[in-house]
């Protein structure tokens, strides 16, 4: 099975020395109570601090905003809906986005609502944007990932930001600005965090170390203006008290005394190498069978079959040559719609993998155009079973796509 | 400060060169996927295992349940209420209880109803218990702290359990047993739990590894049956994907290779010689001034003070004295009535500490009766900033007492 479904940080991401050598110098060194006992729901201040200052260092976020710890992003946007939504209430989302923030919003019997991508532009499409604000009541938040997006790999330009921040503005709702990826940039200049904008605590920054440090560790955090974050707060203490402590401590000492921004230098250049074997995998299919966007960072690649491709058949015949990408259905806010839409991750495969993937993905193209030739080795048939354990079907335990 | 308020482990309770060694060994010895990476939602399947083992083993409970680790029990709680309940039903408590589990039911818009204690049977009164259900509509749930109840200390006998069991079944309403101290029993012989006699899967029981390991881990797990449990993993995946998971290989190979159990016997001794000595301290204290319950394990010791003391007083002095416990109002239901009881921890102070703290609270008592001079050493008005400081209101971020 080569596996670009899940967005998984690669079996080479980890910091095993490092992560040893802290986790060695806190129990030698760290009274016992500093990173067993409970502890502020917050989180642990030194590590909030550290957090404020990679902001303002490596992400142009210069703000008097507080940072509070929760457990992966995800939880981030859990609890903003359970503080700022009501049953009834809409929450706007590019299209095509990251399926556990949808799952998140409908929890709380919130409407996520679609707005078009533009996809020229790498952005939500502006103008359907400010129309849906115009016609629909109770809309209080904007879900956007503008930086290296979940699915489609693609990044907002400054204007469109800044233009999505005015928009924001007229109609007053606010922002969630989900930043998982934010730091992982491979080419080209950073652009501005929406946050950096933020002149009226609009916007709801959400960051992450689950692909900079460990998933497992589950250790995200939101950054918000004042009366936002007491009320984030009071939420968190309800839900879980407050999130791993041990792990936030350890995080803070990586930050502090081991150059925690090598490590993520590091990591860039992984998946530089990474998004470059793709691409050029990639750029041997011919663009009228398969259209993807170039991503300038991140996790993913999204693309596009031609239209002339018959989807159920590509993904039964890929399937059965044992190669797994995430449906566009599955990260659609709707469900439906983007059968032609499939999500590539490039972090986790090798370059071997990548290679023969891709190729692989190339071949089943061709032989999924409407009208090919059926009679070749491959009856999706024949394949029901291996069919339903690798691609089109997620684990039972891991039915949100990250 | 001399601190019987929070509901901490002793500083003595971590086993720190059992975590160090198992730490060392799985950056040893596991390749990094098996704890670093993203993981099962229902989290690690041998440590889910060995935790069924260990209640079969430790707790009596032998059920096809199936078990999910959250984050701490607590979670356990928020997850039931999110999906079993909905805005306007009815969630029964103890009159008094964990202050995190109200909180939990409050935040979905569901009213929590306190059910009078009937403190010489150590057990919710269940003819009132029944009467409410009678009268009340859409009752969900019963949440109940059977075992080393927080903040009373009681635990209810084995026929108040079945009794309370056939009352769920006759009224069709489900029971949350919550027993986050429930393995550490200091004198006498173990009751059954409630979900020992769960014959239609209509108990979720709630177990924490926060007072049997580490709080900061934020390990804990709830077992429920079938259906049951299906929804509280989808709930558990939108919220926060899985909880830590290096925590929870860690935990499993110190259940399975490094004797968990000498631990909890070793916490278990060493809670109970701090059990003995309040009691001792508080036997001290005449019973017209003082009455209070005798636990026979957990983490805390339940106060009334006589009708003659005059609370505000008390607590003020109190805190003037550098002593803090925990108001009854806090731990209730309703947040008010309860002003006469409150709480005292006593795995957390020293031997020291609470044979000298429980001394001053006997000396505050005496003081603060209603027509005592007040012309003595401690005039509360001059210390309205301690007393802010100390027993009367908690840390901004820990609002929730644990």
């Amino acid at each position: 099975m080569i596996s670009f479904a899940y967005g998984y940080p690669s079996t080479d991401a980890f910091p095993m020395d490092t992560l040893r050598t802290i986790s060695a110098k806190m129990y030698d060194e760290y009274p016992p109570d500093t990173f067993l006992q409970y502890s502020p729901t917050e989180g642990y201040a030194p590590l909030r601090e550290l957090i404020k200052k990679r902001l303002a260092q490596y992400s142009g976020i210069e703000s008097d905003d507080d940072v509070m710890i929760v457990s992966g992003s995800t939880q981030g946007m859990d609890l903003a809906v359970k503080v700022l939504c009501n049953e009834g209430d809409v929450v706007l989302c590019e299209d095509q986005t990251f399926s556990g923030a949808v799952k998140a919003v409908q929890s709380y019997g919130v409407t996520a609502l679609p707005v078009p991508m533009d996809l020229d532009q790498e952005s939500m499409d502006l103008d359907a944007l400010e129309h849906i604000l115009q016609t629909t009541p109770n809309v209080k938040m904007i879900y956007v990932i503008p930086t290296f997006q979940n699915p489609l790999g693609t990044s907002m330009s400054l204007d469109k930001r800044k233009a999505l921040y005015e928009i924001a503005q007229k109609y007053d709702v606010l922002i969630f600005e989900d930043d998982p990826y934010g730091e992982l940039l491979y080419t080209g200049e950073p652009i501005a965090k929406i946050k950096s904008m933020d002149t009226d605590g609009r916007v709801i920054y959400s960051g992450s170390f689950s692909k900079v440090l460990a998933p497992s560790t589950r250790l995200g955090f939101v950054m918000a203006s004042g009366e936002l974050m007491r009320k984030l707060i009071v939420a968190k203490q309800v839900v879980d008290s407050h999130s791993n402590y041990y792990w936030q401590v350890l995080l803070a000492e990586f930050i502090e005394n081991y150059d925690f921004q090598s490590h993520v230098e590091y990591l860039k250049k992984l998946y530089r190498g990474k998004a470059k074997a793709m691409i050029d995998a990639l750029d041997k299919i011919p663009s009228t069978t398969l259209r993807y966007i170039r991503p300038t960072g991140g996790y993913f690649i999204g693309c596009h079959m031609a239209d002339d491709i018959d989807p159920e058949r590509f993904y039964d015949l890929l399937s059965a040559r044992h190669v797994a990408v995430i449906p566009g259905d599955i990260m659609s806010v709707t469900g439906e719609g983007y059968e032609h839409d499939f999500r590539l991750n490039f972090t986790r495969p090798s370059l071997s993998e990548i290679a023969e993937g891709i190729a692989i993905i190339g071949e089943v193209l061709e032989e999924s155009r409407i009208g090919a030739d059926t009679d070749g080795a491959f009856d999706p048939e024949n394949y029901k079973e291996l069919s339903l354990a690798s691609a089109r079907l997620e684990p039972a335990a891991t039915a949100i796509v990250q």
